[in-house]
């Protein structure tokens, strides 16, 4: 099955597409959604938006995976995050059903089996499990492959997982 | 011209829409798209991006007008508001560029003269500028009124205001 994930942001999303058997994944492509800081939010939650469906378009996910916000104490930027993840969740979800959101807690205990793995724990873990000879950049990228590792491992425990 | 108004949530988004020539306001249309609580939130989201369209296609408007987000304490809730509002303006910015935002603020001085305007004060002089005989109900909508009635004041002042 091909799974894609989304680290969502305003000015980057990230996002990163593997294909699974259950026990193996390969990575298939990642990469990040950019809008310029000086653009009006409406046009850069519409680019989002547009932008989102044609990643979903090109790479016909079976399943996607979205990491939920941490609240940090900069409610500027939470807001700015949580209305890029609602064009987000709202051009996805247009596009399936099968949509996934998980913690960071949750995405970090699937990937390094801890929740309190900091970054670089979570970078090195997505670089192994995909195979890769370096660390995906930039980091949001390798955030939205680390969100559909996580669905890969938690769909397979959960009896979710569908064997193409 | 036209104005649609709108007052962002989650479980109930307001919206107003009403006909101006400046100087005197009719009330079109008020309502509420309301997505249920015990509904996953990408569908949620769907819905409302789905909705908000349905309204912009039904009254043509000529300029929306957004209500900015209050940065209140509670997070949980505000991320709620800004995924929603993220879904409306991705919404709202594929129909039309005559897309504004105005913060709590600057509607409670548009439409009541200072900014420390209370709710009921607010309600009162949307049901006197439209000339209607109650409240409308509930709040949303009279948010989505006084979002309206916001940009037609302040279009007026700032000269964006287009003559039909």
């Amino acid at each position: 099955m091909v799974i894609l994930g989304f680290d969502p942001g305003l000015a980057t999303l990230g996002f990163g597409v593997i294909e699974t058997d259950g026990h193996k994944h390969k990575m298939i492509e990642y990469g990040v959604i950019s809008t310029p800081p000086d653009m009006p939010t409406p046009i850069r939650l519409r680019n989002i938006y547009s932008d989102v469906q044609t990643v979903i378009d090109r790479f016909k996910p079976d399943a996607i995976a979205v990491e939920e916000l941490f609240f940090n104490n900069n409610v500027k930027t939470a807001i700015n995050v949580a209305q890029a993840r609602g064009a987000l969740l709202a051009a996805a979800s247009m596009k399936t059903n099968e949509l996934y959101e998980y913690t960071p807690l949750q995405i970090k205990q699937a990937i390094v089996g801890y929740g309190r793995a900091d970054k670089h724990q979570i970078q090195q873990m997505v670089m192994y499990f995909l195979n890769l000879d370096k660390i995906p950049k930039p980091d949001d990228a390798a955030d939205g492959l680390a969100a559909a590792i996580c669905h890969a491992h938690t769909a397979k425990m959960s009896s979710q997982f569908k064997i193409k």
